[in-house]
């Protein structure tokens, strides 16, 4: 059976980087802007729109996440958001079936259940994450420190909105994870190896 | 320096055996019951009184945890509890700094600051902290899992309770620890290993 392992991360803290390194370590695909891309190609609509449909917070109409969205996909449908949401839950359960990997993000912790995916946590304090951010802000890019938490709270707030609408749990909730991993005091280059190590010994 | 590692852990959630296999894979001492008996040594008090004081809910009359314990300190202090807490103070100060360690629970992780612990929270399911309860009941001790679910609920009631009136902070909140382990779904045999692994590559 494939192993799935789901990343969710707080905005600054690394989550990306180690799963990077983790899917390395193992051999794994790995999955993040792939998934809009893959969106992008079955709804015709543009990956920044489809971005955006993610980043933003969430309406809140009823939904049930689910096999019953393959039958109500439709492109011209006058619910675009419903159409990104099954689009990607179809996509999900694709890359799963395809092969091991990491998937970063997107609820795929509860979206892929049904495959008992290794379910990880990445997170640090504010300190930690606006250091990262300010290491990686582009170029030409000038944010003040306080400017930077205010995004990352943000980030993360619709991060949660999103996680609670889709799922109905809360988002980072210990419960909901196999291991929550505190970037600030960890290096991520031997977090990601060792974690890669002990899920290879359950494989 | 010496490694300090604290364990915080859920009632059930296997904290104790997962400490003490990780204290066992890196060979260094492993302290739990170790710090009622020198409480006691140190107080002349009864250890199954000093363990009551600590399961038992906090009062919550002002104090303050640091060094001004080590003047209040008497053995015939009108206020047993402080004195228990002051003694404990010192004894998990005193081991940290003979050598390198496992601490289990005691809010450890707080009054070693200093030594910049490595903290770790155990957690799992309540399905399994029950299979774990129902595994390790004493012989002749019959209680229904329903029963068994209440005392685990109180247990943790009081751990929180007590970690709150020390520290200021959440009980199991993910910020306070650098990894949170999920025992429902980690063997506590690998998982020790390979967190020991991961802890040597940093010492």
């Amino acid at each position: 059976m494939n192993k799935i392992i789901t990343i969710g991360r707080e905005f600054g803290s690394g989550g990306r980087e180690f799963g990077k390194r983790l899917a390395e370590y193992l051999g794994i695909a790995y999955y993040d802007k792939e998934i809009i891309t893959e969106i992008s190609k079955k709804t015709q609509l543009a990956e920044e729109y489809i971005q955006a449909i993610e980043d933003k917070p969430i309406s809140t109409f009823p939904i049930t996440i689910g096999n019953s969205f393959y039958a109500i996909f439709n492109p011209i449908s006058e619910n675009v958001e419903v159409s990104v949401y099954a689009e990607q839950n179809n996509i999900l359960v694709d890359m799963a079936k395809r092969s091991s990997c990491v998937i970063i993000g997107r609820c795929a912790d509860y979206i892929l259940e049904e495959f008992n995916p290794f379910r990880i946590f990445i997170y640090s304090d504010m300190k930690t994450k606006i250091s990262r951010c300010i290491e990686r802000v582009p170029e030409g890019e000038n944010l003040s420190e306080k400017q930077l938490k205010n995004q990352i709270i943000s980030i993360d707030k619709n991060r949660a909105k999103y996680y609670q609408f889709i799922t109905g749990n809360k988002w980072g909730d210990r419960l909901n994870y196999d291991l929550c991993v505190n970037t600030s005091s960890l290096s991520i280059k031997y977090a990601a190896e060792y974690i890669g190590k002990m899920i290879e010994s359950k494989m």
